[in-house]
């Protein structure tokens, strides 16, 4: 019987590790089938960790942190979680793809989420080194630069509208002539001097060189194509929250959901269960910054030792 | 007109203006009459902020973390907050102690709390080294040792318990015979073994060499003494929230706080008032963690880079 079953390792799981076992819960496990670190692993550079600067890519980021928490007895199991249950008894039970099964009297969740990729060429070829999913992260990188967002949704509107504060220009680019949004965020970008509308476009290809991106072509519903000089490029067309493991035989989720299948979480990281506990990326009202799913791990894994305190 | 005035400079204040700053706003002040860093600049060790690692102080952790925030335009005001307020017209008002005011569209207030000393010999002079007041902290570095807890309220008795888990025996120092806590707290206080009760006594002195902290020597309410070998003592006599710049002239607090004076916040880290948010130990709820803080700041601030864009 595990103390505490983490499921995920990104800086929310690893964070949760590290306090769990620092604060004294002996058997903590860390289900993480790939590499430790998580999506941010994938960027060039990051430079909003607080504490720690220079150029550094994400990768760069992490590399310690593993390491951290396995000094105070964090164990990482590369199995895929397939399904997080609870039974009668209280105790949670942790199925993997390997059919197997682990037992937990606590349980932090915090497998992330997925942006959507928007299917253009070059999309993945030049992701972190031009294509970006995440205004807050990347946008400084392309400060008086000129930048392309892609998207007419809540989250490509804001995100256009908070590079247009840093960028001399935002293209946005939408395959419709209206937007999915707000009226007054729509209003909003329609008043920004530097947001110029690219309708009824659809990105056709991302091109670039060795240093990244330089410029996007788009095709138009009239099939007529334009080419946009640009050194960034902003993907906002929705998000999968990676909450499978959270889905019951019966297809209910586990606990509480938001309708965008978000974890509905308080300021502790409860969830609507007792002993379960998210982080990270997947929770409800998730900033999507580093330090913030760290702070979200360390939150739940002293919500988790307290509980475990409880109950034994 | 300042677009973000933030109220204080450790983790949370300086994360704050990491964000705001590197988000587009042009005009961030950090008011903070001392240095910049926070109450950690006291402890001698931290080990649990994530991605740095080795044997480093509070003082060095927190030494790049301005110079982070300045690169990207921050600029620290070495004033003394007296008050913010809010006019009618939604423009919030900094009052300073040198008689001299600032406005600003928006602000973050990240003024920490502080924790209370229980007033015995040698108390100040072993603070951080060997005398803490956070468990969560510090409570690691005592691992397979003895520790003492002065204090029985909630916090105490929690503390207790989670240092239960991590130490050989913790000494529980309670100037009465009963405990203000909930009964189920003292419960299992009382049902955990390497919890010793010491009642009716005060502590009096703590004593170490150049190492640290030796042992604390307690004295009962019959006038007898007791000299108790421990490396580390932990007091938790209680917390003053530093919620006096919210302080109107007529008493009232300018938003919501709990019944213990912190500020009430949901999880974007807004108040009751449109336009203000607060971040890290002084807001409901607050862990009391360097990353949580900091992921505080950084949630606070993408709130005001939104709100400074609605309302220009």
């Amino acid at each position: 019987m595990l103390d505490c079953a983490i499921i995920g390792g990104g800086p929310a799981g690893l964070t949760a590790g590290l306090y769990t076992t620092r604060g004294g819960l002996n058997k903590v496990v860390m289900f993480e089938k790939g590499m430790p670190g998580g999506q941010i692993t994938m960027s060039s550079e990051i430079e909003n960790y607080p504490g720690v600067t220079g150029h550094i890519s994400g990768m760069d980021l992490m590399i310690p942190w593993p390491e951290q928490c396995q000094r105070f007895g964090l164990k990482h199991e590369m199995s895929e979680v397939t399904r997080v249950s609870r039974r009668e008894d209280g105790v949670f039970t942790i199925q993997k793809s390997d059919g197997s099964m682990d037992e937990a009297k606590s349980v932090i969740v915090c497998t992330g989420s997925t942006p959507k990729r928007a299917g253009f060429t070059g999309e993945d070829t030049f992701f972190g080194r031009g294509v970006s999913t995440c205004a807050t992260c990347d946008g400084f990188f392309y400060k008086n630069k000129e930048v392309a967002v892609i998207g007419g949704g809540d989250t490509a509107l804001e995100e256009a509208l908070y590079l247009a504060k840093i960028c001399t220009k935002v293209y946005l680019i939408h395959r419709r002539d209206s937007f999915r949004s707000a009226p007054n965020t729509i209003e909003r970008v329609k008043n920004t001097a530097n947001i110029e509308l690219v309708l009824n476009a659809i990105p056709e290809e991302v091109v670039g060189d060795a240093m990244g991106v330089t410029g996007i072509r788009v095709v138009f519903n009239d099939a007529t194509t334009r080419h946009i000089d640009v050194p960034g490029v902003f993907v906002f067309v929705g998000n999968n929250v990676n909450n499978q493991v959270l889905m019951q035989e019966d297809g209910s989720f586990l606990c509480e959901m938001t309708p965008w299948g978000e974890v509905k979480v308080d300021l502790s990281m409860k969830t609507s269960v007792p002993g379960l506990y998210a982080a990270g990326d997947m929770r409800a009202e998730a900033p999507k910054q580093v330090v913030c799913a760290a702070g979200d791990g360390a939150v739940a894994a002293l919500q988790a030792i307290a509980y475990a305190d409880g109950h034994h």
